[in-house]
């Protein structure tokens, strides 16, 4: 199997999870508010939908980023790979409990029901990573080292700022939700900080 | 990241949006009258689906235009095209809502929602194409001047346009949600008139 | 446009059009019987699983077959397409409503609506066809008028076996649906009649 | 058409299977407990899940190792492949009522359903491979014997396997949830026991 036949797989992945996103977004069953007030009222749920889909673009185009670098798949990687992708298609559950319980007193749970599939999904990226990384051991024998550093510099927080966005959880859940936005925007306004901009 | 990849992964967008579109058409749980009957009843949705895939189809190949048109991605672009993509994923949402309510009381908070969605998404439209179009940023180096200035003559109107039909819905929801479907019309029978024709 | 960028698109439609279909299995929200009844009992399910699961499939290689013809494509071919793509994305409303409907009194409501979408659907599919291959429009030069023709000759008995099936409808909605499903065998067992064999 | 069109096609039926899983995972509508003790409770859906995604996972794996060894393809071979891709397709159904089910007095059915559903989905499968495999019929000319001996070696236990587990299902079905698991590991861990190693 080549790394391109393994690419499209996870872009189908990458996009159908992005999109179903959408199903969960709804009003509910009964409201007394007029549907405008009602539409307004359920904006945790488009917040949700957009940090959702944006961090899961973000991974896709770090999923790329990464592939690029990869000469061969062996099997261990195409493994490490599917456990990847079974955590991105699992973002839209917690996606839809977090936009429906956050506000209440369950917030707590919801939040970190969220923070811990993300933690479990950026360990499953600096796996796949590293494993291939490793002493070279998937790498296109030409692969930049500055370039395959600057995507382990990059990868390398993704962990533990998920993790501590996840404890904040026990404190307030609104503000561990505020901070998975703010890590998607970090990622997309300054991940140059880390070294690498892909596409330039 | 080539424009290739982005390519892929917005087919992916653009073809599931699309048809996750008939998980919305659906009869209401209960009713009286005979199935016959009902499911002449629900044409709204029937006419939403419609105007909803034309849409997204049209949408697609004018992404397909402006893709073939650029050289290369930078982090901006790439970035904006999430946006612009999340706003595709997103149109379900409203068009579940303007098939159920716009014949109703509620029929302007549904129009105004569906409008605010599909002008948002003809300002990413136009954003992402002058981000890459200003100064030849991203585009190829024998871009067609012409049809460089087609695309955008082409993209421009798509925001006023939008904007507009969403006004309307202030007087009439249900002239809005015609205009949206004459908007989908207008531009596959007469992009012409904007001096581009895709494929001729 | 190339053809190849409009067949990802198509694959991609057709390929969630057939996988969206199992959304719409399932069992009643409240069963007397035990669990392994229940799931026997809910047969006609699997069977309008079945027959327009393997009706997308085949239509997705005659649709290859048709654009592996194609050298070109034009707005009036892209939008004949995107409007027979709208209604293969359409089949699992009906589908389902088939699988709820035609074993009781409004089986013949479901049946006809089912089998209008076919016929709608046969109808885009020729058009598609004849609109390309008339005088040649838009095949490649050197393509086959032998292989050509026997498009023809497989694609054109579509509408008028779909009518009919449909017009059974009227007399017995059950024989109706039998008939959809010996369509789609009669189109994967002996399309050969017809002088057309893909791959062979 | 070309191996490689199906396999395109195929793509998009495994990951839009794999992806659609989750739209099955979810709280009961109504629960006395705390949000967090819930989530805790539905372990089992998060369990089907899991085994589910990499099962289809793993079948994408193998069915690229089959593709790679086809030349070409015939209407057969082809609609083989539409009955295996209908199966796959199908397994969030099951997928769904074994969570919602295995842990009550009506397991035994559900195991049995889902059980069925992969042995049917395994004799799909060497079909697919043993037909076009016999004799050479659709192989690559110069496909290494040893290569296609293996992968023969490596697919005719499935079948066997997924008919032990589900035969389990009558004495416990928790057992044989836990088989569908074990066979899932098994095919990832040690599928070189059939001296087949996909991409070394």
């Amino acid at each position: 199997m080549t790394p391109g036949r393994l690419e499209t797989f996870a872009d189908g992945v990458f996009a159908i999870a992005a999109t179903l996103l959408i199903i969960d977004v709804g009003l509910p069953e009964n409201f007394d508010d007029s549907l405008g007030r009602e539409l307004l009222d359920i904006w945790p749920q488009y917040a949700a939908y957009a940090i959702s889909f944006v961090t899961i673009g973000i991974m896709w185009v770090n999923h790329h980023m990464l592939i690029r670098q990869i000469e061969r798949v062996d099997r261990t990687f195409l493994f490490l790979n599917i456990g990847l992708l079974a955590c991105i298609a699992f973002v839209p559950f917690p996606t839809r409990i977090l936009a429906e319980f956050v506000r209440g007193d369950e917030g707590q749970a919801a939040a970190l029901l969220y923070g811990i599939t993300l933690t479990v999904t950026a360990v499953f990226f600096i796996s796949v990573w590293l494993y291939a990384s490793r002493g070279g051991r998937l790498l296109h024998p030409n692969a930049d080292p500055k370039e395959v550093s600057g995507i382990t510099r990059s990868y390398l927080p993704g962990t533990p700022m998920y993790a501590a966005a996840t404890l904040v959880a026990f404190v307030s859940p609104e503000a561990s939700a505020v901070l998975f936005g703010v890590i998607a925007a970090f990622y997309m306004i300054s991940s140059s900080f880390f070294g690498r901009v892909p596409g330039e």
